[in-house]
């Protein structure tokens, strides 16, 4: 076996055995096989696909290349979450409290943000004090005391995919359907969580553009999960617009604070009362209330020890932009678009955002809205507020947002719904 | 300009800009640009293909990475070939003191062998004493006294092609179209000659298997050619059969000195006179007689001159391999097949070649041939001799010629010609 015969096969259309596929991910985990053959051949698999069966096999590989995590001793039932990314996603801050207050063990291990979609692990750092790398064993400590923990995936989980996924952000390989989702399922099924819910976005501000594309992706994962013994579902969510009112960091987790106190924007209510109610049905608490628990504040007490846990003040001011800058309604009417992808690069350009991996991010930078998509907007009233300590970005941030907004003066507003689909 | 919008714009069919072009090679030449992006854009480019214009820039960024050097001030017309390689082609033995012999300066800059087809370089460092590597005075020195010589190119041309060669050796994207013409292309029109002739090789024993694509290889670099000011011709020619009747390095050396001393295999003798005419009238000698310099031996004086001046003693005893294995011929009848192929990956197994390029080659090593594709045969009588200094490599060589040999009863045998075409 070697490098070049397997990549000469997918350059030739061919289906690669599994012999193929578990060789080279070994090779490459191991360095026997160089970055320059494993990024023509993950060219090679962009332009010309992987089948199913290749797909299963290489994510098998991927989680094979490391430790896979092992919950079983917890008294609870295990549901984890994954989102495909999107602009003002929070959903993750308000929803694991929240499933673990209704019985469930909620491990969330996490990412940072690069370009335009922000991280988790970057939003929870505004907390002061807050740290997201533990050791195992203090993961598993938050998870017993407090029954969720977010924090950062240790070197151990599916090294192979880590390695391979700093290689295609360089090299022009990153939007390839089989290699997106056996990267997140070889994560996620490492990290030995029984039940998982996906959150796939479709629209401006996610990877996948079309809804087709997510739709494909979706089904892809969930039959992923299914070969390697996870019940997994998914959600189909929009992605044209953002979510909540909130893109940035510490403005994002205030925005979650709101919601753990039964407030914050109507669609982050609605989405991470859906998402729980699968995380719940997937762990088999089908008589847990997740509207209850965001409701009476049992959500929240989860959210204050899992912070604390980790090193958090909960009870901190959160950081705030030194400079802001308001944008207004172009005219009067009704907002009929607000594209996603605009204002995550805006809040991207303010400095919420890293362009390589090695940039610090700021707490308090990012993109306020004051309405959302479907709301009457007056001419000159404040639209969106632009927040940063660095000023100097604000030309730069209001240039993404030219012509990612439309006001119609008697618009009848259909709106989209934020749920499309269901997958499982 | 960055490495990831170039491989993206390749990687979605788009056509490269002159900028995008010039950008990469350079900054692929400076190191700014990493391996396995390189790789990841020669994928792209083998799956996705260029236009001619592309072709066209792409080796002009290749040639203008390094020096190109300049034989105007010698007093005779420079003529240049390159074979795109074949099994047993030691035609460039004979040929360059042959045109030299005419009247030209033939500066046959050469590299070595990797895989089946044998390297010019590794053939003539059979002679004892012979040095490949030559300084720019200690070239032009050969060349102003011999009238040709033959050496390996330095490194200061087309540095960017050598990188890309080798990298392109290890991630599966030699055999495309663009990359082949452009490597080749952009060294023959660094290296300055005025006139290029092509021996463009199609068969088993060839990288074109076919003849479209062969013909498809030829006119590209023919208009490359003509793209920057150097007079271009291409013989298309047969390499389904090994040329001649040697594959190996001083066995091939042997063949070529009986060429010019006026004998040897008929083909030889037929495509090296074919390409010496083609040569001589690229390069303005219409009036020079090739044959006649074969059969008066005055191709044989700038042989031994050439020889001589690089260091090789041209009347010492060629080496020999330790040990001899006869295949003989499996029935009577006409030899209708002896496939290139497995000859050269014979020769190959016995010694001949090498595997990686920092292997040594064995100067004996080789295939012998004791008849060609139309001469009857007998059932029993030596069909071909393998020469190795390591005889445990016979079963292996043997094993290369299954099924490469037919004869048949009473064919009617119909000779392929061996020069197929002529493009210019």
């Amino acid at each position: 076996m070697d490098a070049i015969s397997v990549i000469r096969a997918k350059r030739d259309r061919e289906e690669l055995t599994g012999e193929q596929i578990d060789w080279i991910i070994d090779a490459y985990t191991r360095g026997t096989v160089a970055d320059e053959q494993m990024s023509a051949l993950a060219m090679a698999v962009y332009l010309n696909g992987m089948t199913r069966t290749e797909i299963s096999r290489w994510t098998a590989a991927m989680i094979a290349s490391g430790e896979r995590m092992d919950f079983t001793a917890l008294p609870r039932p295990t549901a984890d979450k994954h989102s495909t990314g999107g602009v003002g996603d929070k959903i993750t801050l308000p929803l694991a409290p929240l499933v673990a207050a209704c019985g469930a063990a909620v491990p969330q291990l996490s990412g940072r943000g690069l370009g335009h979609t922000g991280g988790t692990l970057d939003k929870l750092e505004s907390i002061p004090g807050w740290r997201a790398s533990l050791t195992n064993p203090e993961m598993m400590d938050v998870l017993r005391d407090a029954g969720s923990v977010i924090c950062a995936a240790g070197d151990g989980l599916a090294p192979a995919d880590k390695r391979l996924y700093a290689l295609r952000d360089v090299t022009g390989t990153v939007e390839s359907l089989p290699l997106i989702a056996s990267s997140i399922m070889s994560k996620k099924i490492a990290e030995g969580t029984g039940a998982l819910v996906l959150d796939v976005k479709a629209g401006s501000g996610a990877f996948m553009k079309n809804t087709d594309d997510a739709r494909e992706l979706a089904t892809t994962m969930v039959e992923l999960g299914r070969d390697h013994g996870v019940r997994t579902v998914a959600l189909l969510t929009d992605m044209n617009t953002p979510l909540g009112l909130t893109a940035g960091n510490a403005l994002e987790v205030r925005e979650s604070v709101e919601v753990l106190a039964g407030g914050g924007p109507a669609d982050v209510v609605e989405l991470t009362v859906a998402l729980a109610r699968e995380m719940l049905d997937a762990a088999g608490l089908t008589d847990a209330d997740p509207a209850k628990a965001l409701a009476d504040g049992s959500a929240m007490d989860v959210w204050r020890r899992m912070v604390t846990a980790q090193g958090g003040d909960a009870d901190a001011e959160l950081p705030r932009a030194r400079e802001r800058h308001v944008v207004t309604a172009p005219s009067s009417g009704v907002l009929t678009r607000l594209d996603a992808y605009a204002v995550g690069l805006a809040a991207w350009r303010l400095g919420a955002g890293r362009a390589r991996k090695e940039d610090p991010v700021q707490a308090g930078a990012g993109v306020q809205l004051h309405a959302r998509v479907g709301d009457p907007v007056t001419a000159g009233a404040p639209l969106l507020t632009l927040h940063t300590d660095t000023p100097e970005t604000f030309a730069n941030a209001e240039a993404a947002l030219t012509n990612a907004i439309d006001v119609t003066a008697s618009a009848t507003y259909e709106p989209t719904p934020l749920i499309l689909d269901r997958i499982e």
